[in-house]
């Protein structure tokens, strides 16, 4: 059976990965370093608690057992997780989008020494990260369908 | 071939999407009534126009046609349909959510005339709209499936 390029397990997977944990790690460290509304925060805690048990699994699995065996069960996990993880960073990316454009719109000082910018950016790359976990679920499902035929 | 309950074209999911229906629209007034904040209100219009346009599409064939043909194509267009309609309930709801959290954090009088509450029912009817969504995305999947096996 050939493997579809970018499921679990494959090198481009991999590179994905790579970028998923750059792009969302950069964002959460701009995100919750100075920011002092709880809201926000605890959504922050919350992406960071399941972000690194399912994500850091995934990645351990593909980089370390890299001819893994394509069971549906395991491609069926990913696949969860990776759809869950797409869903939890497009609410974080919308969150941030959403409360920064707020703080831009009604008070200035607010927005002083660069802050309103970092969580542009930040949202940016959560917003990315979104993308590249879609990228991901989508791939996962392919390869999943094609187990069956 | 047996029909997956919720899949397009039978009476769970059309009550499904009276459902979305319902909520969406309650949502979509209670939040854009009286909201002078642009970056809201836009993506409310672009809310509009996608929901208006893919869904009562969806609505009338589910209705008018009962007995529909589960051909893949449809259902690959209704499914695609609702996942990204789902994507952008998600988003609406989350940036509506925090903003709303954002004004209640930052400046009392802003959430005068019970207005906050309004934003926040209009929040939680969008996340309501996302999770119906989902299930008819879900549905649709799985009749896709099981078209084929």
């Amino acid at each position: 059976m050939e493997r579809v390029p970018g499921s679990f397990g494959t090198s481009v997977s991999f590179a994905l990965r790579i970028f998923q944990l750059g792009f969302s790690s950069t964002s959460l460290i701009s995100m919750c370093l100075d920011y002092d509304f709880n809201e926000l925060s605890g959504s922050c805690n919350a992406y960071v608690i399941l972000w690194s048990i399912l994500h850091t699994l995934a990645d351990t699995y593909s980089v370390l057992l890299k001819q893994l065996p394509q069971k549906p069960r395991v491609l069926s996990i990913v696949l969860a997780g990776d759809v869950v993880l797409s869903f939890l960073s497009l609410s974080g990316a919308c969150g941030a989008a959403s409360a920064t454009e707020m703080l831009l719109s009604i008070d200035e000082p607010m927005c002083g020494d660069k802050r309103c910018i970092k969580y542009q950016v930040s949202a940016l790359l959560a917003f990315l990260c979104w993308a590249l976990f879609l990228d991901s679920a989508i791939f996962n499902l392919w390869s999943l369908y094609s187990l069956f035929h």
